[in-house]
């Protein structure tokens, strides 16, 4: 049966967790290596206490991790985190079976999206990097559907393409966002164990560890 | 005589302006890449009026661009626009011969300087992607100093250092920020014809093409 397949971003289609890791580990380096008078240990755990508070959006981690340790010439030290930042950021590439499974299913006549939470031009500068922006039939993100990842989420984009939730299979790495709300309106799901949830219990359809055999999967659906 | 040495980056460091005309033409073709529909003519048109209008350090150009053109998903254009544009922004390199001048001035005994306007944190950033951060005594940029140049912020860094502007040269390329202001508070003066203010008459004590043999000049100072 021809599907309506919808994938999620973030530890999906690329190790996003492994990265935003990287990046972090990248940017404290580069603070020490322009002179940053600091152990890496102790500024990790600084940095780690402030993305906990302020949250991983928040773009003043640099300025307050400055700010903490009272460091001279803060301009130079937060240039040199988001300079080393943004280059890990910008070398992000996807799962290495993810191009040739998205090509497969095409070819196979499925119709292939994107469902994600986040930012706009966010969410599209990963699909560019990534080499996959134009892979996709659509590409629905939160900020533009007007709510976060929910059964009302999954209902506005099933009714603006004009598809049964039979018809529809929602694949991602997080329980909460990507299972159990697009099951609750009626779509086939599948959990892909990738990333920081990768241990969650899971309650989807099927689940699996990678998404090399996804058309495999396709036809049982 | 051993002197202060206060360098310009934009155009004096680095071709900036020939960068930044790169950078906008792949932002522009990364547009069209991702399938906005318009000519690449048209579409430089419309950013250069955009920057003429707002100024080139508006962050919004890309997203007005989408605005004018009625651009359906804007958030994926703007997304290529400033993926192109900082990845080629990120890969600024400094005139070949300016590393080895720094270091034979710094060698030779004299103390070398960073005298720049602008933006902090972005003014570092530059001098860390060109990989010259390390090389200067100082950096004087003009957010931090309080005022843009002028005889006032000379006069302001000259006292922080407690030098006699007798003692210092001010090399740039821009006769109204470089030479101007530095010759009004005594310093010697240095213009580099090199970036789109080329043609500007000089009134610098000496022009030059290249920074290459910079160490020779200052044994006539």
């Amino acid at each position: 049966m021809l599907m309506n397949i919808f994938f999620d971003i973030d530890d999906t289609l690329f190790p996003s967790s492994e990265f935003s890791a990287l990046a972090r580990k990248n940017a404290l380096n580069a603070m020490i290596a322009i002179g940053l008078d600091c152990e890496y240990q102790k500024l990790n755990d600084l940095l780690l206490s402030l993305i906990k508070e302020k949250g991983s959006n928040y773009p003043n981690h640099f300025n307050d991790l400055c700010k903490i340790l009272n460091a001279n010439e803060p301009a130079k030290f937060v240039a040199a985190a988001v300079a080393a930042y943004h280059h890990t950021k910008s070398s992000i590439a996807p799962y290495p079976q993810i191009p040739k499974t998205l090509l497969r299913l095409k070819d196979d006549g499925h119709h292939i999206y994107v469902a994600t939470n986040g930012d706009s031009v966010k969410q599209w500068d990963k699909l560019i990097r990534l080499g996959l922006a134009l892979y996709f039939d659509n590409v629905f993100i939160s900020e533009e559907v007007g709510v976060e990842k929910s059964p009302e989420f999954y209902s506005k984009i099933l009714k603006s393409l004009n598809v049964e939730p039979s018809q529809c299979v929602m694949i991602g790495d997080r329980e909460d966002a990507d299972i159990v709300p697009a099951k609750k309106v009626g779509m086939k799901t599948i959990r892909i164990l990738k990333g920081k949830h990768s241990h969650t219990p899971s309650t989807a359809d099927f689940t699996i560890e990678e998404l090399g055999n996804l058309y495999q999967i396709m036809q049982h659906l």
